[in-house]
C-alpha cells in the first residue's frame, strides 16, 4: 500500500512556508505518501471559493486518497476538527462547512472528531494546526491508522454549498418554458465567469442574461468564435460559464462574482 | 523502470485548482510518476513565452521525462494536439508550434496526432483538455503505453520560434565588424532582459546598446559590477543578458519586451 | 535508504522556469529524492525574510534532510558555497549569513567549501548556481555523497541573525518589571504581524505597545475574540504577533516591517 495519494487545499498562499511546513511534516510521519497540491491560493478565510475548488478536484482523484482543506477561520478556537469517509477516500477539515461542497450528506458513511491528541504535534499552538493537527493526522491516515483511532464519532456537522438557482416554469403559446435564475459563483484566472446553472436535460437554451449580456447559443468550446466575442459554455464541472474568446469576461463584459446569471430553456419538442 | 518523470508547462496559474487536477488524474493512472512543474505562470495563451520557459527547463530534465505544455488558446477546438519523440524524451503540446521553441526540425523522429479517445477522460469537456486529454495521456506514457498507440503518424506540423537577430558585417578601416540587430524576449522575475543575440565564437564584444544603455562590455556575473550598475552578461540559457546589480533593468533602464537590442563585435585578430 | 528529502528555498519565484529547471536537475543525479518546496516567494535578494522563513520551516523536517537555501545576492562572484552539518541534517547555501537563522554556532559541527567541480553542471553559467551547483550537490548529497568530497573544510563563514530585542528591567513598588524593545521582522500573508519578542518564562504580560496599538492580554488563537479585534499571541514559532481577527494588522494596525514593538512583563509572584 505505497504511494498513498494526501491532497492539499489551504488558504496558506506560497508567499510564506506555511504549505512547505506542512509538506515537511507529512514526510516524517509518512515518507512515501504522495503529496498533490489542489490550490493554496484560496483568498484568506473564503470558504465558498474553497469549497468550489475542492468540488473540482476532488473526483479526479485516485480512491484512498486523503483530501485535506486548511481553510479555517476559527483556527485554535473550539470549532472541531473532523474526518470524514465518503467517495472512498477520506476528508480532513475544520467543522466550518467547507464539506457540503464536495460531498452529499448521503455520500459520507462516516464522521470522526479528530481530538486524539497523540496524533498531533506537540506543543500545540493556537495558530497553526496545519501543521500541528491536519498534516501528521493526515500523514498516519495515509500509512494506516483506522479512522476510529482519531477521536469519537458525531453524528451533527456543518454543510454549506452554493446557493441553488431558483427555477421557474410557464407556458408560452403552448412552449413549455424553463427559467432558471442563478449566479456567478467563481471567476478563474482567465477571467471565466462560471454560474451555478447547468444545462437542462432535453432542453434547448433559448436565452442566457448577465448584465448587458445575451447570448442564445451554448458554445463548445472557446474557440468555437471569432477573437473577443462572448461565449457560453458548459466547463468543466458541468455549469454554464461566460467566457470571451481570446479576451477575460470579467473585465469585458463586467461580469463579477454574486452577478446574476438567468438561463432560459425550452423542453425540446419530440415530433411524432 | 519506475519514478517515469513528467513535466508540466501551462498557464493555469496556481490560483485556481487546474494543476491540482491535472495531478490527481496522473496519480490515477500513473501512481508511481514523478511530476515536475516547470512553470504554471506562462500568461495566459502567451506561446512565446510559454516556449522560451519550455526551451530553458527540457534540457535539464533526464531522459526519458514526458513534457507537457499546456499553453492552448485553441483548446476545444479541431486543433491537434501531437506527441513528439525527439531528444529521447517525449513532447506533448498542442499543434500550435510551440514546440519549435524546444526542438529543431531535425531533431524529431517521430510525430502522432493524439486522437485515441480510449485514452481520454469521458466525458470529454470542450474546455479542460489539461485534465481530459493532456493528463492521462502523459501517465499513459509515463507507464509504457507505445507512442504509436495514441493515433496516426504525421508528417507536417507547426512550428514558431523566436525571431532571429539581421547580422551585418562590415570592414571599418580593415577591422571586420559584426552588427546583430536582436531585441528583448523575455523579462524575468528579476526585472533582468534577456535577448535574443548569443556571443559570437572568436568575437569581441564593442558594444551593446538598447534604448539610451551602451556597454563595452561582458561580465561574468551580476555582482562584478557596483551595485545600481548595468551590465550585459551570457545568462543561464546562452543569450545575452541585460541585468542592473542588485536592481532591475525593466524598471532602471526601462527596458521591455520587444525593445531592440543591437550588438557590435569585432573579430579577434590573431597577431602572427 | 531511500526517499531522502531535499528542500528548497529560494528567491527565484514561480512565474519563471528557475525552480523547475532546479529539479529536473535533481531528477536526473537524485531520481528517487523528495524534493519539497519551503518558499520560493521570497523578495529578491531577501535574506532576512529568506532566514525567518528556513527557521520557521526547518525544525519540522525528517532528519537527513538536505536543506538548500538559493537567497545569493552575489551568484558568479567569488562568495562561497558551504555545507553545513548540523542538527542531524545538511545545509547548502551561499557564504551570506542566512545559515544563523537556523543553526545557532554551537549546532553546527562542520562546514565545508563546495569546491569540487566535478559535481556541478558543465559549463558552469556566471548566473545561475541554482541550476549548476545547489541542484546537483543536494541532489549527490541526498544520494550518499559524503560531505567532504565536495572541498576542504573551512572554520569561518557569516552568520547573520533577527536583531535581538533590548531588554531592561526595573523596580516599580517592589514589582520586577522587564521590558522588552523588539521590532516587526516578519508580515505574512495574512496581514500577521510577527515580532522578534518571545514570552516571558514565569512572568505576566503587563502590555505589549507598537504604534498605536496597546494590549495587555496574551490570546491563545485568532478566532478568541471579537471580529476586527487586534489580538497578541504567541505565533506557531514561538514569538509574540499582533494580530486582527478575521482582519489584517498590517492594514488596520498600520503595522509594518521594523516597526518597534514593546513588551513589558512583571515577574509572577510565588506566594507562599
Amino acid at each position: 500500500m505505497n504511494n498513498l495519494v494526501i491532497s492539499l487545499l489551504t488558504d496558506f498562499g506560497l508567499q510564506d512556508a506555511y504549505v512547505g511546513t506542512m509538506k515537511g511534516v507529512i514526510a516524517r510521519f509518512a515518507p512515501s505518501a504522495l503529496v498533490i497540491d489542489i490550490c493554496h491560493e484560496v483568498p484568506p478565510q473564503d470558504i465558498q471559493r474553497g469549497g468550489v475548488l475542492w468540488a473540482s478536484a476532488v473526483p479526479h482523484f485516485p480512491p484512498g486518497t486523503v483530501h485535506v482543506a486548511v481553510v479555517d477561520p476559527g483556527v485554535g478556537t473550539r470549532r472541531r476538527i473532523l474526518a470524514f469517509e465518503a467517495k472512498r477516500s477520506i476528508f480532513l477539515a475544520p467543522d466550518n462547512g467547507i464539506i457540503g461542497y464536495v460531498c452529499q450528506r448521503k455520500e459520507i458513511r462516516r464522521v470522526i472528531e479528530v481530538r486524539r491528541i497523540e496524533h498531533f504535534l506537540q506543543p500545540l499552538s493556537g495558530t497553526f494546526h496545519g501543521r500541528d493537527i491536519f498534516a501528521p493526522v493526515a500523514a498516519r491516515l495515509a500509512t494506516g491508522l483506522p479512522l476510529e483511532a482519531l477521536g469519537p464519532p458525531r453524528k451533527s456537522y456543518l454543510r454549506r454549498f452554493l446557493r441553488q438557482p431558483s427555477v421557474r416554469r410557464r407556458d408560452a403559446g403552448g412552449k413549455k418554458i424553463t427559467e432558471a435564475r442563478g449566479e456567478v459563483v467563481f471567476v478563474d484566472r482567465f477571467g471565466n465567469a462560471i454560474t451555478n446553472l447547468r444545462p437542462l436535460e432535453g432542453q434547448n437554451l433559448l436565452e442566457v442574461r448577465a448584465g448587458g449580456f445575451r447570448s442564445s447559443r451554448l458554445s463548445r468550446a472557446y474557440g468555437g468564435v471569432k477573437k473577443g466575442q462572448a461565449v457560453v459554455l458548459v466547463e468543466s464541472t458541468g455549469h454554464l460559464e461566460i467566457a470571451v474568446s481570446h479576451g477575460r469576461a470579467d473585465q469585458d463584459l463586467g461580469l463579477k462574482l454574486g452577478d446574476k446569471v438567468v438561463a432560459t430553456w425550452a423542453a425540446t419538442s419530440h415530433p411524432r
